[in-house]
């Protein structure tokens, strides 16, 4: 079974109760929390040896992205993360200072964002190290952008390049929470969520949440210049394009917000935001799926996002 | 290097800010969340394939489990639960029937409790199942239990009996939730937490962190029936008291209250939990450490709780 659909049927009939804003499927929860003016945003995200990094990986970038992945969910959502707790899972043989370094890299990324760190776990993993962490935010009531908003005509757009993740960058990206923050302040996006499976798999999260479809440019699509430089040295297994489609944990933010809103945000973004790109990729429609256009016209794309059970 | 030592440098400098009235240390992290009344709590606690449980567990109780120790540290706060988030990593080649029933467990615990799960993740261990919980809790201001409260001359009580969990508690346990928070309304204990390390280890944290010392009375520490007759059988590697001292994932509440409020508190207790043990097993001092007085006389206890590195 894949990953996705394991998902559906374990998140069929949760418990729930009054507390609950939005539960499981998208970037965070969200939680009532009494505030007049804000909800709790509440997230976990897990990073474990083997899959999300090598055993070779520095330590301070096994934290930096540990915490960092949690921090982008929060951007999502157009919230500001407030505390974390940390669980690690070491293996028997671990050595003290690579625990010290992940925890240096975690500090150093949660004091640039005014994040706590109140407490977490140590216990023993036998099979490699795991890491586990649980972080709350706040987004203005009324303000956190869910996966479910999209419209037809909306224009989508993502920040930063795509592809070739895994040569360096999943360990270390910046999360993009001012940016989000300050989309949600001044161009209220309809549909919001952060790319780590993929340009093409997240989309479709936004499509099937919003029952929307899409239709991106090709030429458009704002690839890595090391997914191009592996494409050309013909290093890569994919064409630099797919590579921007489906490599995923880029940790950009891929979004829509109203057509006509369009033009004044990328004014807006090139001011505030000089050296971020930001690029408009395509339009939301009323159909089904994504269409891809190019020179030799228009096309659906089969191609899936990252599966982690693939 | 033992866990606490490790936690100890980890949690020494770690990032904070002025949401945290609670940080590392304590059963659970607490958090100013802005209303005037309540303060959130906020814990993770993971369960390990072949540490926490063995590969033959039923996976209901396994989810049982995991869930169950978040809700015992809530109830170490005297808090009230409101919402989860579930980590779970599995082998390549799990069974989809496992992590339902893990689920299952889950779910029917928290609903007993009135808990919301509001999404989590799935990933690869490849080491075997690792299932982390991240929960949320409420305590009413001014009213959440720490261990560094306990004071010399305060009575010390423990509820239900202990020893023997391995034998099967620790996969059935309930939490002592309703009975934290009646604790709290009426008798304002000092110090409160619950018996995860073993009695002796988990009131060492009472003393160390409230600076004062303990004398136990050893015919008062009420011994579970499977840790007797284990000891009874020979078949116990070691005697039932040391058992009930040492053998940890009790999930009981271990907790001091003046001394003036002993005797109506074990009346009290007896209208209100008629079904559950609750016992005074000693006092607070002005010293240093455990003494343990039997028939012989006292001696210190150097027995430690259980130590997840040893």
């Amino acid at each position: 079974m894949k990953e996705f659909e394991l998902i559906r049927r374990l998140t069929r009939g949760l418990p729930s109760n009054s507390s609950v804003v939005v539960g499981a499927g998208d970037d965070c929860a969200v939680l009532e929390a009494g505030p007049p003016d804000r909800l709790l945003l509440f997230k976990t995200d897990a990073v474990v040896e083997g899959v999300h990094f090598t055993a070779g990986t520095p330590p301070e970038r096994i934290g930096h992205k540990a915490l960092g992945r949690c921090l982008s969910d929060i951007a999502a959502m157009a919230g500001t993360p407030t505390a974390a707790l940390v669980t690690i899972g070491l293996p028997r043989d671990f050595k003290t200072e690579s625990v010290e370094g992940i925890y240096a890299g975690m500090n150093a990324l949660a004091r640039r964002y005014e994040v706590a760190i109140v407490g977490g776990e140590t216990t023993t993993n036998p099979g490699g190290i795991f890491i586990s962490v649980a972080l709350l935010g706040w987004a203005p009531r009324g303000k956190s952008v869910l996966r479910s908003g999209a419209e037809a005509g909306d224009a989508i757009f993502v920040t930063g390049e795509l592809g070739g993740s895994l040569a360096g960058k999943h360990l270390e990206f910046e999360p993009r929470l001012a940016e989000a923050r300050w989309l949600a302040q001044h161009f209220a996006p309809h549909a919001m969520l952060d790319i780590s499976d993929g340009l093409a798999g997240d989309l479709r999260h936004i499509l099937k949440a919003s029952r929307v479809g899409t239709e991106l440019l090709a030429t458009a699509i704002p690839i890595s210049r090391g997914a191009r430089l592996a494409a050309k040295a013909g290093s890569a297994a994919k064409p630099a394009l797919l590579a921007a489609l489906t490599d995923g944990e880029d940790f950009e933010l891929l979004f829509t917000v109203a057509s006509r809103n369009a033009v004044p945000l990328l004014d807006g973004w090139r001011k505030q935001f000089p050296k971020l790109a930001l690029t408009c990729i395509g339009k939301i429609t009323a159909g089904e799926g994504i269409t891809i256009r190019d020179k030799n016209g228009a096309r659906p794309l089969t191609a899936h996002g990252y599966d982690h059970f693939a």
